[in-house]
């Protein structure tokens, strides 16, 4: 039977052990004759579950304990809207446009009638292949925040330094590289992600944020309230029960392998194998500046759209799924988050170079 | 071993061959050696699931083809705004307070700056136990809409005939009804419901709406846009995956054991039993007027708390789980939705007569 490595940006590749886990007590949790599907919300069970998944993402974040961890729905799409909801109204917000990502989280507060929106560094004009660089001159200190997006899921762009100045709330979609990186928590404001590339299923997403930039606003609807959310301890209204108990297991698979530093080494480990033999190759480029290469993303394409096609159709009858680029990029992608196996790199590897024996012409 | 029986209010018993179906096939969906959890939300594999989520719920829910079906997140709460920012931006709206749910919906909606509430009717007065009388000298047909709780899930009222007044969109709260009624789709401009109380786990939320309700509104978060979703096909960002698809599974199931028509057969069948004891009970007494009591929640006590008290501890330990009520009204509460087996309920009933023999005093 032929291997199957899924290389999809989200949902994407998870742990088997947590898999088989899950598996293996879908019908009875911990003794209680009960799917973790059927668990009341309010029950012991369920709160230690929750309780559980939240000091692990602690522990493993080295997450300061004036910072609140928030279990919520929606994606990264809600948060473009809730997070200057919650921290902006009637103020300005300084963004750094990166990629599709940005883009969308630059127009959803645009969308906003008391927000003023300022974009200060874009890498547009190099069809985002870099971070754009920016620095102190460019910075309001009067902002309410200054946002970046510190990877780029579909260009492959991400941030190995995190830009700092005194006085400035940074906040961050970490969606692609939350826990594959040496981020400091401290850095940031706000950190949001979704669960569903990195730490598990789709359908929860993890906020993490600074306490005092908590603020009561009784305009605003309760779902979409921080300090409400925070109040009730994710637990407003219910919860997404399933995924968070999913999110814990892999939360307890990433501490057992070593932690944050682990996964971070391991995502060097996958990019640097693929992009050290994509440099070498004379069939496939990957464009993106390399001081600014994802770890987690990597596009990479022949510069021939008929060979891509023929490409992605061959890997895939092989066994390696879901390689195509996203639309806006075209070509190939490799997504390679915290539960890709090293072996399905060096697979990957040998399939390219065979392929690029074949057509290198 | 003890039979457990969880009559938790939501999340809640789930059918136990939907479970054994999810648990085979964790690891290695349909063949693709990817957990369902791991599939591409584009992938063909997942759009065929979420394409056969729909057509099942449609099928068994007579769903008329002028009407779409949304798979959202952020359950009922959501709703509460989600609905009238669509649907009524600078205009009136109608409620009827049926109690705890409808108090919410109520309370969301007027923090909206732009929506006028209006409470034609509410049975606060009497505690909530009945569905309040009004007629269509109450409705205003000039009004947005007209809001109805089909079911209160902690207060166990419910609507068995659905008022209609010409000219007027009803939109309904079913969240904890769904399927397990006769009511007709077309009596309803929307409906909305969480999954997890007839339809499988928390984490997905299924909207009913007539088409001609879907306004575009470029004033609206994209997220929040009914008309946005229905465009993507719910597709807008990435889904719940998992949670969609074991609510296929659980609309499957429902299917081949008869529909919908068999659902709300069985639901009479369960509630008419526990009733039928109770009210001829001399410890046990639930206080809704008879023709609005919920077949889905049913709230009962014995007038003495410390009693009550004793009773859930005695429930609990013989495998009767979650049969707590709801702090707002005390006592005890079964909840009996779609996947609850009857046999519970004559468990049920013989404990309950067990310790009424020896409590009646």
């Amino acid at each position: 039977m032929t291997t199957v490595y899924n290389f999809s940006a989200g949902p994407a590749t998870m742990p088997k052990a947590v898999l088989e886990q899950a598996q293996a007590e879908l019908l009875n949790y911990n003794g209680t004759e009960m799917s973790v599907m059927e668990l009341s919300h309010r029950s012991s069970s369920f709160i230690n579950i929750v309780e559980r998944a939240e000091q692990q993402l602690r522990d493993i974040m080295h997450i300061p304990d004036n910072y609140k961890v928030l279990f919520l729905q929606g994606g990264g799409t809600q948060q473009f809207t809730q997070l200057p909801l919650n921290l902006a109204k009637g103020q300005k917000v300084q963004y750094v446009n990166t990629g599709s990502w940005a883009t969308k989280a630059i127009k959803a507060a645009k969308r906003l009638e008391d927000v003023t929106v300022d974009v200060i560094a874009s890498s547009e004009d190099n069809g985002y292949t870099s971070v754009p660089a920016f620095g102190a001159e460019n910075v309001d200190p009067n902002a309410a925040y200054l946002y970046i997006t510190t990877n780029e899921t579909i260009g492959g762009v991400a941030y190995h330094d995190i830009p700092k100045f005194d006085g400035v709330t940074l906040v961050a979609d970490m969606s692609s590289n939350i826990t594959a990186n040496d981020y400091k928590v401290e850095d940031f404001g706000v950190i949001f992600a979704g669960a569903q590339k990195n730490l598990g299923p789709a359908g929860v997403t993890i906020v993490i944020i600074r306490e005092d930039l908590l603020k009561e606003d009784k305009t605003l609807p309760d779902f979409l309230s921080y300090a409400t959310q925070a109040d009730n301890e994710s637990m407003l209204n219910t919860p997404p029960t399933f995924a968070i108990y999913v999110v814990g297991l892999v939360l307890d698979w990433i501490a057992s392998r070593g932690g944050q530093e682990a996964m971070y080494a391991n995502a060097k480990e996958r990019a640097n194998l693929l992009y050290d033999y994509i440099d070498n190759s004379s069939l496939f480029v990957n464009n993106v500046k390399v001081e600014n290469r994802s770890l987690t993303n990597i596009p990479f394409l022949t510069n021939d759209p008929e060979l891509d096609k023929q490409f992605i159709a061959e890997a895939d009858a092989a066994g390696f799924k879901q390689l195509k680029g996203h639309r806006s990029v075209g070509g190939m992608r490799a997504s390679l988050y915290n539960a890709f196996p090293i072996e399905g790199v060096h697979a990957l590897i040998d399939f390219m170079k065979a392929f690029e024996a074949k057509h290198k012409a």
